[in-house]
C-alpha cells in the first residue's frame, strides 16, 4: 500500500483527504465552503439546519500540479486532484470566481445544477477564462416542485460534478485528462448526513489521476456512515465495485423503505461523466477488514484500478491487513 | 453549424425534421401515422382522447437512401433517417406492410411491443421481405394487468425502436449500420404529452448517420415540451448528455411526485439496442441558449458527436448565440 | 443449432442443464442445496414455506473441465460452467468447504450477501485454498430493517454471483476467463417463484464459456414463469437481449402495481461482475416460437453471442421452428 497524500512531493492529494499514518484517512464531512458544520452535527438523519436559498461565494483557482497536471483549488498553491468537494442543499445559489493561474484557457462546467448560458463553461458561449484572468459562474438549485401542467419539476438533489470544457478540445477532453474535474453534491433538506466522505474519479485508467503503482485507499471505523461519489471521466467504461458493501441503485443510494424495488447492487456500469453516490456503513454485518474497491473489468483491475476501504475496529485495528503488503 | 435539412442534396433527414432557417427545427408533437393529433391539442397532460385498442394500418417502404445508405419512409422516395416516428397508445395494434424498394433481403424487428414470432423479422423465423416484395408485420401493445397468480404484468408503454434484422448479416448488422432503425413510442393513457419530438441515434460513431461534420442541432422556445427519444446501435457504448437539462432515469423521465427516488442524470450510459426517452421543459430554470448535447466519451464528443439544442426566447433570440460559428 | 449438453466428449455443462433431443431444457426450479424443494411447489407467488436463518452446509469443488478450463461442482467430477446456482431466502446463512481438486491455488469471492474479512477469497486477505487443500466460507444474508438512526439498511435479496479471484491475477482474472464463476440468488420471502431457471454469463466473447459456434439454448412451455439471472464478466461490456419477453429493470425484475414507474426494457447494458435477473411468462402475449436471446453489440451477436429461448405451445410444438437450421 501506498500513502497517497502526505509525502512532500509535488503529488498533488485532494484537500479532503489529510495524511494518517497508513493511509490516507477519509476527512470529516461537510467541509464545503459556508456553514455547514451545523449541517452534520451529532444527528445523522436530522432535518439539517440550514437556511434555505442561502447564497455562498467561491474562489476556485485553476492551477499546475506537477509536472503535466492541472488541478482546481480553493487556495493559490493548493489545487488537488480531485478539486474540492463541493456543496449544496436545494435551494442554494453558489457564486463561483475562477482564478486561471494556468498559462491556458480554462473553464468551469458542471452537471445537475442550474445555470444560464453565460455560465456554460464552453469556448462556443464564451463562458471561459484566458490565462491569468478572472471568470464568474454562477450555479442555483432548487427544490422539487408541481408545474402548472400538473407534472413534477425534480429537484436537484444528487451526487453531480463538475469539470473543465475547454482545455486541449472543445469538450475540455486535455483538462479532464490532467485533472480539472471535481464533485459537487446538492442535498435535499432530510437526506442522510454522512460522517465520512470520499471522492472516487475513475479517469481513463486511473483513480484520481494517481499512478498505477498507488493504491487509491481511505479509512473509516466500523460503524461510520461514509459517503462515495464515484465519477468517471475519459474514454472507458468501467464496473465500481467493493468488497463487502452494497448501496441501493437509486438518488440517494439508500432505501425509502424494505418495499422499495431499488435494486442493490455493489457493482455499477459507468462511463463518462456519470456520477453516482450512496452511504455505506462501514463494516455493517461484516465487520473491520482491509475491504478491496476496484474497477471490476478484469484488465483495468489488474493494471492497478483498485485501493483498499480500510475499516477498522473502535480499537483502530484492522484484522488481517498487513500495511506492507498489499 | 450546419442544417441538417432543407438542402437539395441527396442527404436523407427525417421527415420529422423540417428546415429552418439557421436549423433544423423541432416538428411539431403527433404525426403518428393515424389520428394522433387530437392527442396532443393544448393540454399537455390531458388524459387523451382515444379510442382503447385502436387498430391502426402503415406502409412502409425501405429503400436506398444516397448512395449506400438505407431507410425506411412512409412513401416511396421519402425514407429517411431515422425512419419515421411511430406512436401507439397501449392497447392499440399496428399492422405494418413493409415494401422492400431495395435489391436485397429486409426486415423489421422491434423492441417493446408483442409479436407473434412470425412478425419476428428474422431469416430464421422466415419474416424477412426479399426485392421487391412485400412483407406483413403486427404489433399489439397492452395495458398493465395483474396475473392470475397476483403479480404484476408490465404494461407496454415505453420508449422504444425498430431496425432491420437481415442486411448484413442475420443480425442486421449491415441494416442498422446503413439507417434501418427509427423509434416507437407507447404511451399510457395520461402520461404527458411534448410540444416537440426529436429522435436521437448514437448509432456507431455518428448520431443519425449524420457525417461527422454536421452538427445535429434542433430548435424549441423556452417553456416548449420536448420529447427526447435516444436510441443506440451499433458497435459503441457511449454516454448521452445535454447541457443545462435534466431528467429521471425510469420509464417516463418524469416524476411521481417529490418523494420519487428516481436519480435524476443529464448523462447516461447506453450501448447497442437500447433505448429511453424522456422530456424537457426547454430552458426551464436556464433559460434561452445555445445548449450542447453530445455524447461525453471525450474522443467521441471530439470527434463529432455533438449538436445544439438551441433554445430560444419568445422574441426568437437566442442570447449568446452565433448561427455561423460552431 | 447445437445442443450444448448431452454430448459425451468433455464439454462442461452446468447440472442444472440436462439434456434434451433438440436443446437443453431449463430445469425446474430450486434445485438449492437444501430444503428448497417445497419453497417452489405449485403456487408460484405463495410466501414461501421455510424456516427463517435456516444455516446450511455446502461442498464445493474445483477442478479442472476440459483441457484448459475450471469449474465449480457440488461433487467431484461434476464441475460445471457456470457452477451450480445456489440460492438462500434473506436471513439465511451458508458454510461452504471449498475443495481445491486443481494444481493451483483457488477461491470463492462473492458478491451481494455478508461475509467477515477470512471470507473474503483474496490472496491478501489470506482466504485462498492452495491446491489440494480446503478452505471454508461463510456467506450470511439478513432481511431489509430500520437502523438506529432512521435510515434503511437493504435486505439482501438480489440475483448475485461468485467467482474465483486469485487465478491467474489477484483479481481472478484467469480463473474467470476458465470458467470459476456461478450465481447466487437471495430471495425474499413472498417473493415470486419461477418454474424453471436459467443463467446466462457473458463472460469476454463467450455465453457460459460456449464456443462461438455452439448455441446456447433452453426450453420451456409458454406459460412457464421462467427466471433468467444474467452475469458478465471478463473485459467487454454487452447489452444483453431476448426477442418477444421484456422485464422491469429493478430489484426483482418485476412491478409493484400499475403506478410503478420502472424502466421496462428487453435489452440492458451490462459490464463485468455486473449481474441482474428478472422472471417472465414464457410466451405472455406472443405465444410460442424459438426466440432469440443475443448480445446487441452487433459484432457480439455476429460472433456467435447468442441462443434460442424455444418456447413450445403444450403439445411441444415450436411453430416455424426447424431444430436442424439455426
Ligand atoms: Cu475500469
Ligand atoms: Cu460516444
Ligand atoms: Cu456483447
Amino acid at each position: 500500500m501506498t500513502e497517497v497524500a502526505g509525502n512532500t512531493s509535488r503529488r498533488a492529494v485532494s484537500r479532503r483527504l489529510f495524511t494518517g499514518g497508513v493511509a490516507a484517512a477519509l476527512v470529516p464531512a461537510s467541509l464545503a465552503p459556508a456553514a455547514a458544520a451545523e449541517r452534520t452535527g451529532s444527528a445523522r438523519t436530522a432535518a439539517a439546519v440550514r437556511a434555505a436559498g442561502e447564497e455562498r461565494l467561491l474562489t476556485l483557482y485553476a492551477e499546475k500540479v506537477g509536472d503535466n497536471q492541472l488541478g482546481y483549488g480553493l487556495k493559490p498553491g493548493e489545487a488537488t486532484i480531485p478539486g474540492p468537494l463541493l456543496e449544496m442543499y436545494e435551494g442554494d445559489t453558489l457564486r463561483i470566481e475562477l482564478v486561471n493561474l494556468t498559462d491556458e484557457a480554462v473553464s468551469l462546467h458542471v452537471h445537475g445544477v442550474d445555470y444560464e448560458i453565460d455560465s456554460d463553461g464552453t469556448r462556443m458561449n464564451k463562458s471561459i477564462v484566458e490565462p491569468g484572468e478572472r471568470g464568474n459562474y454562477t450555479w442555483k438549485s432548487h427544490v422539487p416542485g408541481r408545474r402548472e401542467d400538473g407534472t413534477w419539476r425534480p429537484g436537484s438533489a444528487g451526487y453531480w460534478h463538475y469539470h473543465d470544457h475547454v482545455v486541449g478540445t472543445d469538450h475540455g477532453t486535455g483538462g479532464i485528462r490532467r485533472g480539472l474535474y471535481g464533485g459537487l453534491i446538492v442535498r435535499r433538506e432530510g437526506d442522510a448526513l454522512p460522517d465520512k466522505q470520499v471522492t472516487i474519479v475513475y479517469n481513463d485508467m486511473t483513480i484520481n489521476n494517481l499512478p498505477a503503482d498507488q493504491s487509491f485507499d481511505f479509512t473509516a471505523t466500523v460503524g461510520d456512515r461514509v459517503e462515495m461519489l464515484v465519477i468517471t471521466h475519459g474514454e472507458y467504461y468501467h464496473t465500481f465495485h467493493v468488497h463487502g458493501h452494497r448501496w441501493a441503485d437509486n438518488r440517494t443510494g439508500l432505501l425509502d423503505g424494505p418495499d422499495d424495488r431499488s435494486r442493490i447492487v455493489d457493482t455499477k456500469i459507468t462511463g463518462p461523466a456519470e456520477s453516482f453516490g450512496f452511504q455505506v456503513i462501514a463494516g455493517e454485518g461484516v465487520g473491520p477488514g482491509a475491504w478491496m474497491h476496484h474497477c471490476h473489468v478484469q484488465s483495468h483491475a489488474d493494471m492497478g484500478m483498485a485501493g483498499l476501504f480500510l475499516v477498522a475496529d473502535e480499537d483502530g485495528n484492522i484484522p488481517g491487513h498487513d500495511p506492507g503488503h498489499h
